[in-house]
């Protein structure tokens, strides 16, 4: 180990961080490249400009560039979205956007995905600490009775989010509270702390004797999965459902609605012992697309991968009912990496772009996860999940 | 609606799914920015040959360019790197880049991250069907009996997979089998699935009167959290460790070792209560924005992201003991992305590229994780969580 | 296999299920000695009529005669109680009631246990179903604009029920409803069902289209842990709290509270590594013993026992801050089991008896908890836990 | 609080905590009843002789007497016991024998339940702590060296315990180690703990530089519920299963197999919402009467209530698949409580006292739980589970 991290020869120089010049992306990566041999002559190659990307990353030296495939005709029955969308998915993963694109035409000849956004909120969790549990119990009453002065105070942080609930949560000498806000077409994680911030600040400055507290503690909760969250959303909580004739199914994946069913029920049980963040397949293969794409904020893959599945067999043993609910679904169209050049063209595809247009997204996302669910079902029952990627020549040469 | 799935005039023709010349591109791209109004100039700007994504996408149209920012110094101390190192972090997200390398500055600071590699294995998990439990429980016991034959049949099928040990899980008349392989360099996933599809038919051919499977009976658990993961890793398990004076805390993040030392155990219970996959801060954040730089498949961090976070106070009172776990980290320095032009120069910005470097990179992404962790953990006990993104101007001119 | 089991001769007769004569019970004793050759006679041995036993039991035989040991005093601080109480453990566990007693000695000479009730309620948790998901969001929305009404309606069935707030979580296509009532003394499993009963059909009758639904959708979450539970509460989340000085750790457990506390942040991570309903030691033991002494229903078990445990070293270094939130207990001191000659003596025992007095017996339960935590906890630290069964000869003789 | 802990008039003499005469019991007694008032006329009416319960109770005062119901006959299929039973069942609450017994009734006209053991083991997890996350893992690695000295010295403590495996589950700087012994027809808690602490000091002695360690770790789990136990059995992993026509479930329950089919389903997603221990009704109600009848440790409810319901209607559409299965059922017929007189007559009645009887007793726990199920949730679905508790007069008189 030779490197001092204060040589400042060899080091990024801290202070340019903030330059978003060409000039200086070269400099770092001429930096790096002298210290570690790396050719960056691809990761230096990009159409967008650097100053574009002021408040999206710090120490700019270029773009990885990601292979985007397109999928579709997706048909959404939604109440935001009601046609044929294709879908642009930024992977890395061969065979991904093969088996959407497989499932896409399922769902489109079976008429289409539904799909239902039940409620959005984004939220930011702190916890504030007593003496004693009373403390925390008497200070949940205090909450109860001036929510509409927080809620004055949180929302004149911000002309979008509206503070919609506070839920509760008391352990030992603690009170944790979750602000639930309705952000627009932002995600909202920051304006949810800036406003929660001021909602703390005012309780501390209005509460009898102030208030001690820690702007996260841990409930919001942020970029991990958890339980809370598959019960009270975070993001949107949005459901797609389709109904598939048997026949189609047999034709298109090879399996009869009766068998995927049953393998179906047959994985519930593994779910439920493996303690599994979802009862379906792998929401994450088409959200991580979608969201690298469109310039979500792909560390939410955490939380959004949680779903439910819920499907059964229709009265006539002919049409498979088949339902994902995604219950943390966290996604913009406004803020955040939507504007940088190619993620905004990737959001024109889908008719995304901009304010008011969250809904919509919403929709064809939760719909591309059911799409990606059927395929890959299909593909498991059928026996032919591995030859899909050989044949697609997944590792061919590569590996 | 207008749109009619099966018009050719306006579907991407499906049988050019797999040609990735320019023009191939070109036309799928004129076609969705005919039918949506898309521009697609940034897209469709690329310096990478479509032909070199033959196994990473399909339809392919063009690439997202996600800007990378560099973080670093990052002084590790760990079996498979033993130097400073600077981390490439691809992400739309602003202050994620200046978070971390205030974190590694920290971390370099006080001597460097201890990282430890406990195992790493790749799954596949079938499930089997008999007409009762017995039937199951009877397999379990067979399966032993030829658990040589088995692991034959499974190796055979891949010249890199080997068959490590076969957990086992019963419920109701079924038997779930989770194969565990050491994989290489490679994440495995689908080495994973050929070998274990190979020890399945061996099985049914074998086993008295056959067997009927299911590939895959959620047990894997395949691109979802699982309590199952945490357990039994899935992927790497891998701890990154430091110990921080409180001196060198107090003076980069503005709080005592013992200050933060209780907000963790305050957060603590706030993770409990919410049933959260991660009793840290924010893992995903760092992982995403590697896995995207690396060319990982993205999509894994619903896996990955799960971590334990386990800290005390040594007995002086004035060091920070701080760790983090990360039971089912899913990474590869060869195959999948890693091998796509940016993705391939991030790695070797990290000496990490092909084979024999996954144990380098694992360690690299586990102390990554935990310069994040202290980062944040440190701005939000210091109140200027909320003021570094307005600072960074996140939020600036776009929202 | 000899046994017909519609051989009269040899059943039960079905129809004398309710007749709670001395006769009826030697009957049945005499049918099952003779048939199985048991000798019933302590089980036939008992001081209360079986006609008190109506509504508790059917096909009554006799009694389980369960050791109650007496632990105490217990010194509380709560709101329903303030001063020493001494309570009757219902075990067959050896070393249970001495644990107990030693580590309410030290809550006791430390000035006693800190008690606080947050909330009380009783749940019960129908499930509605629809066409699609879009029925059950706009059946949501219905049901909040009636909540008066459905209240009403709730209510009119008890005398005793009130209807606090009504959860609400959605999946596919239906809404799962959770009714959280106020149930006096009572534990209210049943007046809740009831109350639920009588809101779903008056829903039923003045939804637009009427509804579908199933009285219990498995959110209740009735006689099983959930998170749910843990957040939401089932029965009374109440909290516990000591603060215990090093010296009289040291004098009674033969550890330091730095000791104790280092060997809980362990367990902590092994807690979340398991998955654990429980954080701390064993609430079930106290729970368990109580449950059966004083008539509550013992399978309540299931639920009460989650709990978190939240500790700290106060700044003094020498002071053990303990807690621990049960949230989920549930117990009643009217109705069920309460009533019964050993059970109500037991209560009386507690000053529990009847109504008024649940909050008293809430908080009893949730000290004498918090006395078995810190009993164990010091046992294993000080590693006499093997030697303290064997002390107390819990094998001699038997094992 | 007027009462003083010191105050020896009023304490129950510390020291004559083992005295098990009557004269100590009645004296006992007395103190409390002088105390408190209360009158302990029944819970001092017993037959049996305190001296029994020496190792049992401590403190010992009377006895919580505890109604018998019998329920049955129960015909069951499985590999300790293939015949009809009769099955006494502990409990205050109404309704409960009645439930059983009807549930019963259906399960032995369907047949008869199969019932299957996969595997009985108990558990004690220690925890080792390591200067860092290397020690541990080296450490992993010197265990597997040295298992068969490990398994001497564990089994040299014990002449029933045998140490099948032990599983390592690696945090932080610790290792957590999860001894596994089958323990004859005790439960083994003692015989485990005594084992794993033989086995610990071997290892502190004989292990390089020693080894720190703590007992218990919190992964064994003790009497709690975790998903660990779900996945590695805690005590017995036993499964119930039952085919059922739908001609009989509609004369029994008034509900066909397709109709209680579909609640199930419907009620699988609610539990994955809820985040339950059992995706099931309420196995903990059979649990704890039996356990209590029959001298088990009743806070091993926490443990045994879980369980995973699989079900599936069979292709003929008419018969229903129902199994239940209970991964973590800890009893005994031997040792704890199950010598005492009522409970050793109440093993009788099933044939399950003493050595060698263990299998059986598994068994019939299991199928009652089946039977439980049925019963109650063709209640819930033919909407009469609210009515059957009014009948049957659970309240009435008493709330």
């Amino acid at each position: 180990m030779t490197q001092r991290p204060n040589d400042t020869r060899l080091s990024v120089p801290r202070d340019t961080e903030n330059d978003y010049s060409l000039d200086a992306a070269r400099i770092r990566r001429d930096f790096i490249s002298r210290r570690t041999g790396a050719d960056l002559t691809h990761t230096g190659s990009f159409s967008i400009s650097p100053e574009i990307t002021r408040g999206n990353v710090e120490n700019f030296i270029g773009v990885a560039q990601v292979p985007v495939g397109l999928a579709g005709p997706l048909r959404i029955d939604g109440e935001h979205v009601n046609e044929d969308v294709y879908v642009p998915l930024a992977t890395t993963e061969g065979t991904l956007v093969a088996s959407y694109n497989r499932g896409m035409r399922i769902l489109t000849e079976a008429g289409g995905v539904r799909t239902t956004i039940h409620e959005r909120f984004m939220q930011r969790a702190p916890v504030f600490h007593f003496d004693d549990a009373r403390g925390a119990r008497d200070f949940a009453a205090w909450i109860d009775a001036r929510t509409e002065d927080i809620r004055g105070a949180a929302e004149a942080s911000s002309s979008i989010a509206k503070l919609s609930h506070i839920e509760r949560y008391a352990v030992g000498p603690m009170l944790h509270l979750r602000f639930n806000y309705e952000t627009g077409d932002a995600a909202g994680q920051n304006m949810a702390g800036k406003a929660t911030y001021a909602a703390c600040e005012w309780i501390a400055a209005n509460h009898p004797g102030g208030a001690r507290y820690t702007l996260s503690g841990a409930m919001d909760t942020d970029k991990k999965h958890s339980q809370l969250n598959v019960l009270h959303s975070r993001g949107a909580r949005v459901i797609a459902e389709v109904r598939i004739p048997s026949a189609l199914l047999r034709e298109r994946v090879g399996a009869s609605a009766e068998t995927l069913f049953r393998a179906r029920l047959n994985s519930f049980a593994g779910s439920v012992m493996a303690g599994s963040a979802n009862n379906g397949m792998h929401a994450a293969n088409a959200l991580a697309a979608l969201f690298i794409a469109t310039g979500q904020d792909a560390a939410n893959v955490a939380e959004s991968h949680a779903a439910i599945t819920y499907v059964r067999l229709e009265d006539d043993g002919e049409t498979y009912y088949w339902s994902i609910t995604l219950p943390s679904l966290i996604v913009a169209t406004f803020g955040g990496g939507t504007g940088l050049p190619t993620q905004a063209e990737c959001l024109d595809i889908l008719s995304c772009r901009g304010p008011g247009k969250v809904g919509r997204f919403i929709e064809i996302c939760a719909a591309t996860v059911l799409a990606g669910e059927v395929s890959l079902a299909g593909a498991v029952v059928a026996g032919d999940w591995v030859d899909s990627h050989e044949k697609l020549g997944r590792n061919r040469g590569k590996r």
